[in-house]
């Protein structure tokens, strides 16, 4: 038995998200399927992060194990043919030790979120981003965002539906910065709750936007209540860029 | 009577290319189509380039007359309304004076060729790019460029149903260069031939795949022969970047 970590690229917006699910195509159950393909039995895949519905990814990392003797890149032009019809890639692939894994073992999880802020709409990128036609102060955003950072309890930026057993999170990282017409806002963790980075997103869009005051920032943070901050931000602008291992 | 310079970005993708055709959707016809929605009678449009099939722009340039009386910016955002289940977006308008013509008063097209090469195919960008997945010597190509650039006969490099009175051109530049896993091919003319871009980009290729040498390149331009020359580059990576009047 080989245990391979798989980095994914994937174009979310066709997929129910990451995770296998009973009402549409996932990209966990693509993954499978081409596995099944390549070896002729069933192989469970884990994944670093669990991307909701149209998210994306650049570097989604996952592990499986395979019992057949295959070389890494093989396996991985082999999962591309089997994955040619959907907008999944396998970017690499590479032999690792039996207790690795994907998501247990994972140190830091990097997320992007493009906006594009320009009065015309996108003719690309039409659910690779979020189109906000008025233009933000990228400044207030990237101010306000350095007092998510540290050590808080996040619980006014988590989904209602939230199963993480505790609201405590260190966000290492929340920068903004303007690239042309696009807003990046890069912000990188050991881990993220629910919608964390969304909500995140569409608060500062509140503050780029005037709606809300830098300094109102700390006020919802320590409100420990989702009402107080802004709406979650649509998917599409979401990237899990890459996942760091020890 | 008013004339307006639009300047147009497109995902060429679903279109039969630029010019209106009895055989499918086209930019020039949705633009004309939302025109007519705006104003109320036909509006004819009037293109730089007449981008083919499958063919990208960011910074395509149409004039048209309106004899309405609208500011340009409602232009752009009406347009923009009933342009919004097509991949077309109108990034500026301005009046411009009645003797401006976009494709005859052009004074420099400038082109953008994409292509993604690495191992891995694209999960995004399916039909923005030319994906190559064998590694290509990209300084090779750019030596070869060289050649190729100035007042020359591009009969070669030239579709045979090109309707050009004369295949003299002058290229300014033809430029290569490595970002990352994309190679880009960027050249700049008064005008092209049919083709011409493609041509050039497919026998670059041949370079960079070791198919063809530096030296022969001299030969293939002057044997005048489309034989000569490699394949026609897929539409997919070629972008129409900008044209500049006077």
């Amino acid at each position: 038995m080989t245990r391979y970590k798989l980095v994914i690229e994937y174009d979310g917006s066709p997929f129910v998200g990451w995770q296998r699910q009973s009402n549409g195509m996932s990209v966990q159950g693509e993954v499978e399927r081409a596995l099944k393909e390549l070896v002729g039995m069933p192989v469970r895949v884990f994944g670093a992060g669990r991307t909701d519905s149209g998210v994306h990814a650049l570097g989604q990392v996952a592990h499986c194990d395979i019992y057949n003797d295959i070389g890494c890149e093989t396996v991985r032009d082999a999962l591309n043919h089997f994955l040619r019809k959907v907008p999944i890639s396998i970017i690499s692939t590479e032999s690792v030790e039996d207790d690795y894994h994907a998501r247990f073992t994972a140190l830091r999880r990097y997320y992007l979120y493009r906006i594009l802020n320009r009065r015309p709409p996108p003719a690309f990128d039409r659910n690779k981003v979020w189109w906000i036609p008025n233009i933000l102060d990228v400044e207030s955003m990237h101010e306000a965002a350095q007092n998510l950072t540290g050590y808080h309890d996040f619980t006014s930026f988590r989904a209602k539906a939230c199963q993480a057993n505790s609201p405590l999170r260190t966000l290492d990282k929340l920068d903004v910065g303007r690239y042309g017409n696009e807003i990046h806002i890069k912000a990188s963790a050991q881990s993220f709750l629910h919608h964390q980075v969304r909500n995140l997103v569409g608060t500062l869009v509140m503050v780029g936007s005037s709606k809300m005051s830098v300094a109102e920032i700390k006020a919802v943070l320590s409100a420990r209540d989702r009402s107080a901050a802004g709406p979650t931000a649509p998917p599409d602008g979401l990237y899990l860029v890459k996942v760091d291992y020890p």
